[in-house]
């Protein structure tokens, strides 16, 4: 069994903001020699998300007002916020997702023809991070 | 290390409706061989689920309802629904997830005493699709 | 390839807790022998979740009320509640999962700073369990 393991890093210009990772996911794959297995990503950090979905600008903007909608930023309104304020951001995470699992089929990532993982950012402006682990043969 | 793949494939009379696939799963790990392992089953469709809960009517309902509150269905109230009306279809997918990964022991699915797996679909009424994949010895 | 196996046990006092799990499953880990590969932790029964997040009492009661909120306790509001009374636990665990998928790096969970594994219960005071599945080499 081979395994392989890749970091990549995140500094976002916005607060909430999704970044296309496809790409370099395909790209650590080639880099791990796997041509059957799974491929995990997942964020290292507890207030971001990795999720597979479309790549089209007007769907992101739904989720990003959804999420507000549905755990709304708010300074004071949070347990957690004692001394922080981003109580919304660890809930926003949990409905997004911490991780995706991608089958890994002939060396290439067996997507759907819509599929697209994003990195999910729900308290940016800081260094944060994702993982790529990969097994298989 | 083995491993193993297979499409489901899925045209729902509704636009919203759950499909047992249990069986269709575990007929997947019987072809595949694998004794110890992992089986990821995902939608390839970014509008629908895998998930794994009860295989009780009255609960699917419960879930419609919830959904439609948490993510109504609206033709005009979503950026994404430029030429389509599904975007409340990709809000729905993530709060009931793309995927699951079940344990495989002793050659079955490690599943516990009520969990069942159900595709989810929330823009139906056309060819889609689930991938199961399977790894392990 | 190695496999693993493990259950836990748990008895909450309350019908709505969150237990910290991250020290089993690293005794897990251990005992296995696994140095690369995959964990799989996932809740047996559905009215119970397997999540990662942040080990901070106030984080916890904001999930507690958000989930509330989301998914309210009812004893007759849900088509499930014939016989029973926790329609919403099952839909309070699909939005905080079912399981995680963590990456085993050189003997260790490869865990981010603050990532901890919790176990969800919505529907306690009996008993129930969590697998945890391990592969790898």
């Amino acid at each position: 069994m081979k395994s392989f393991r890749k970091e990549l890093w995140f500094n976002t210009e916005k607060r909430y903001q999704f970044v296309h990772i496809t790409d370099d996911v395909k790209q650590a794959l080639q880099e791990s020699g796997v041509r059957e297995g799974f491929c995990l990503v997942n964020a290292m950090h507890i207030t971001a998300s990795v999720f597979i979905n479309d790549n089209e600008s007007g769907l992101h903007q739904d989720y990003l007002e959804w999420l507000e909608k549905l755990a709304p930023y708010s300074r004071k309104g949070y347990h957690h916020n004692v001394g922080e304020d981003n109580g919304d951001a660890h809930l926003k995470r949990q409905v997004m997702g911490r991780e995706v699992v991608v089958a890994i089929t002939d060396g290439k990532l067996d997507l759907g023809p819509w599929e697209e993982i994003f990195y999910g950012e729900f308290d940016g402006r800081r260094r944060k991070r994702v993982l790529i682990k990969i097994i298989g043969e």
